[in-house]
C-alpha cells in the first residue's frame, strides 16, 4: 500500500498521473470508479480550495468525503496519532490530510493501513504541484520552456522543484537569500533534473530569472503561521513583486501562475494576475481534476 | 445566467416557482432531477434551518451540498470576494450564501459564473418569504387575505412585502416609526402592489393592523447583529407582541406564522405559537420545499 | 415510534440487534436499505470516532449524515428543545446527538415525531455497550465470561451494566468507593441479571475482580467534562491501571478493551493496549457495524 506524501513518492508516474487527470477532465474516463469509497480529510488549517476540490472531486468519482476540522479531531493532541490513523483505517478507504508539521504525516502514514494523501503541510504541497503540471501542460502544451518561481521558498514551492525535476523542465528560484527552499529537497530535485536533461537554478536575480520565462510562478509572502514575521517578510520580498515589467521580460507568451490567496500588490500586481497572461483560474480549477487523477491511481490503479 | 438575491429577481415567477414548490411536495417531480449537481453552500453566520433544508433538499433532488462555515471560507477577508466567485464556480454548480452583507452578495454574483441564491443578507430573505407564501397558500387557499407583519421591519419583512406585492396579497406592516422595512423595498413593493390590485399599508397600529387579519406574522425583536441594541428594542417592540388579545382581534381562521427561531414571551405569546392558530412548522417544512423549487428552477428549467 | 437512549430500551432486542450488525458486518444483509433515509448527528461535544462511524454508516446504508456542530445548533439555547425537535423531524428520518446532559435528550425525544439515537450522554452510551458485546461475541463466542469493568463508574460503565444484564453476562466493576456507577442503573442492571442466571459485582478490589476476567475493559480517569478534578481523579484512580500485573491475573484469554480515546499510562499502560490481548481497534470498528444495525432496526424492522 503507497501514500502520496512528496511528489518523490510518484518520482517516475508524474506522467502517468498526469495523464489520468487530463482523462479525467476531458470525461474520458468511467463515471463513478470509487463508488461508495469513503474518503476521510483531516484540516489541521483551513483550506477552502483543497477542501472544496477534494471533496467535490471524491463525490464526482462516485464515493463521499468526510470533513474533520481541528474542531472534530486534534492530531496529536489528546490521542496519538497511532490511534487515529488506525481507527480511521477501519472506516474509511484515504485518509487526505492539510498538516502542520510534516513529520506528522510521517507517521500517520506509517501507522495507517489506508493511503495517505498529503493535502499540505509544512514541507510539501504535492497535489498543488500536480495541478500545476496539468495547467502548464495544457496551456505550453509541455514541459520543453522555463519555469520561474519567484519569491518565498515555500512548501509549495519544494513540490514544484520536484516535478520540474521529475519532467524534466528547467526551473529557477529567484528568492531572497534566508528564503531558499528546503536543501534537501533541492538536492533530490537535481539529481531528477539531471537524469531528465533538465536545470534547477537558484537566484536572487529575479530579473534575468524572469528574461525569457515561459512560466511565472508566486506565492503569498506570509503564510499561514509566519504572521509574526509579516512586517519582516513585506521588506525583504519587495522587490520580488510579479507586476508588469517582470512579466515584459518573458516570454511573450508567458503564463502567470498562483495556488492562490493571492494578495494583489503584494507579491502579484493587480494587472498581472487580472491580466491576460493569468491563467490562476485554470489552475485552481485543476486542483480536483489532478486530485482525481491522486485518487483514482491509488485507489484504483494500484490496487 | 440568473441569480436569486431579491424576491425582485423572479418578480413574475413567484406564481410559477410555488406552484414547483407544491409539485416537490406532493411527490410529482421526476425523482433527482439535479443528478449528480454540487451547491456550495457559504455561511457567514450560522443557521440550522437554513442549512439543514438546503443540505436535505439537494440531497433529496439527487446531488450534494457542501457545507462552508466562516471557519473554512472568509468572504472578502484573506481573500477577494471576486476569486472565491471564480474558484468555487469552477467546483460547483450553484452557491447558497446566508451572509450579513446584502452588497457582498451582489459582487458575489457579478463575478460569479454559477447561480447565487440568497440564503439571508441583512436587506433580503426571499426564499424564506417563498416558503412563507406557500404556506399561506396551502392553509388560505390562496392570497386573496390580509397578511399581517407585526414587529421589526427587517429583512424578512423586506422579503414578504415584496413577494405580498407580487402576489397580490394586501399586507399591513405594523412596526414602531423606528423600524420600518427599507424605503426601495416599500416603493417597489407598492409599485408591484398596485399592477396586482393589492394594497401595501405601514402603520403604528397595531390593533387596527391585526383587525380581520388572515395571516399574522411576526419575527424575534433582536436579530441576529442587533444585540447591543437589546434593551432598547424590548422596551420599543413592548406593545407589538402577538398574544392572543391580538389574535382575538383577527379572522377566525387567521393563521399564525414566524420564521423561527421564536422566543415565546417576547414577540410572540406560549399560548400563541403552541395554540391552534399556528402553522410555524409547516412553515418551517416548507423552507425546503421552496428551496428545491428555487434550485429546481434556476439550474434546470432556466438552463 | 421508539428511540434508543438507554439499553434499557431494547431490553429484549440485544440479541437480535447484535445477530443484525454481525450480518451487516458479514456483508449478509441487502445493500443500501436506507436509500435516501437523512439522519441528523448533533454533536454538543465534538467525538471523532461517533462522528465518522455514524456518517460512514449510514452512508453505506444507502442514506445520508449531516453533521451538526454546537457552532451549527445550540440545543436548549437560543431555541427551545422542542422547536428544534419539531423542526428537524420535517427534514430528517432520525436524530442522533451526542449531548452533555441526558435530561436534554429526553425532552428531544419526547417532542420529536422521528426516532432520536443517543451518541453519549453524561448517563449512558448505548451504541458503545452494542460495540463492546459484539465484540466479545466475536473474540470470545458468547457471553458466558467474566466481564470485568475497572475504573470511573462513567457513562460507559452504566451502558455496560445494563447490556451484561440482558445479556447474562455476569460484570464485576472495580472502582473506589466514590466513582462508583449510578445506583438506579446498577438496581436495574441486577434486575435484569437475576432475570437472565448472572450477577453484578461492585467492588474496590480490582485484584480480585480481574482474577480470571474473560475479559478487562477501561476508560479514561478524566472525561471530557470533569477537567477540573484532574489532579483529585489521577490520585485516587491510580491503583486501578490496567497494567500487565493485572492482566496476568485474568484467564490466559483475556481480551483488553477501551472505547478509546486512551492515554497510555494512566489507565492503561502501552505494553497491554499495544499487546496481544487488546482488541481495542475491532472494538472501535464495531461502532459502525453496531450503529448501522440499530438504524436499520429502528427506522426499517420497526416501521
Amino acid at each position: 500500500m503507497r501514500s502520496l506524501l512528496s511528489i518523490s513518492d510518484i518520482e517516475n508516474e508524474v506522467v502517468k498521473i498526469l495523464d489520468i487527470a487530463s482523462d479525467f477532465k476531458a470525461g474520458k474516463i468511467e463515471e463513478k470508479p470509487l463508488k461508495n469509497q469513503k474518503l476521510a480529510m483531516i484540516f489541521q488549517k483551513s483550506s477552502t480550495r483543497t477542501r472544496v476540490s477534494f471533496e467535490v472531486g471524491m463525490y464526482e468519482l462516485g464515493g463521499t468525503a468526510l470533513f474533520l476540522s481541528t474542531n472534530d479531531i486534534q492530531l496529536g493532541r489528546g490521542e496519538p496519532i497511532k490511534d487515529t490513523a488506525k481507527v480511521l483505517s477501519r472506516f474509511v478507504d484515504a485518509i487526505m490530510i492539510r498538516a502542520i508539521e510534516h513529520d506528522d504525516v510521517i507517521e500517520l502514514r506509517d501507522e495507517s493501513d489506508v493511503p495517505i494523501i498529503n493535502g499540505l503541510t509544512n514541507l510539501e504541497h504535492p497535489c498543488q504541484a500536480l495541478a500545476d503540471m496539468l495547467t502548464v501542460k495544457e496551456h505550453k502544451g509541455g514541459f520543453d520552456g522555463k519555469f520561474v518561481y519567484v519569491g518565498d521558498g515555500n512548501n509549495v514551492c519544494n513540490s514544484l522543484l520536484l516535478i520540474c525535476g521529475c519532467l524534466g523542465m528547467d526551473m529557477v528560484v529567484a528568492c531572497p537569500e534566508e528564503y531558499k527552499p528546503n536543501e534537501e529537497i533541492v538536492a533530490k530535485a537535481e539529481g531528477y533534473a539531471k537524469t531528465n536533461n533538465s536545470t534547477i537554478t537558484i537566484t536572487n536575480d529575479v530579473k534575468s530569472a524572469a528574461s525569457g520565462a515561459d512560466v511565472i510562478y508566486t506565492d503569498v509572502w506570509v503564510s499561514m503561521g509566519d504572521e509574526e514575521e509579516e512586517k519582516k517578510r513585506r521588506f525583504e520580498f519587495k522587490d520580488y513583486q510579479v507586476n508588469q515589467e517582470l512579466i515584459d521580460l518573458a516570454d511573450d507568451d508567458v503564463i502567470f501562475m498562483h495556488c492562490l490567496p493571492a494578495i494583489r500588490g503584494e507579491e502579484v500586481s493587480a494587472e498581472v494576475i487580472d491580466g491576460p497572461h493569468s491563467v490562476v483560474y485554470d489552475e485552481a480549477e485543476n486542483r480536483m481534476h489532478a486530485q482525481k487523477a491522486v485518487l483514482y491511481y491509488f485507489l484504483k490503479e494500484l490496487q
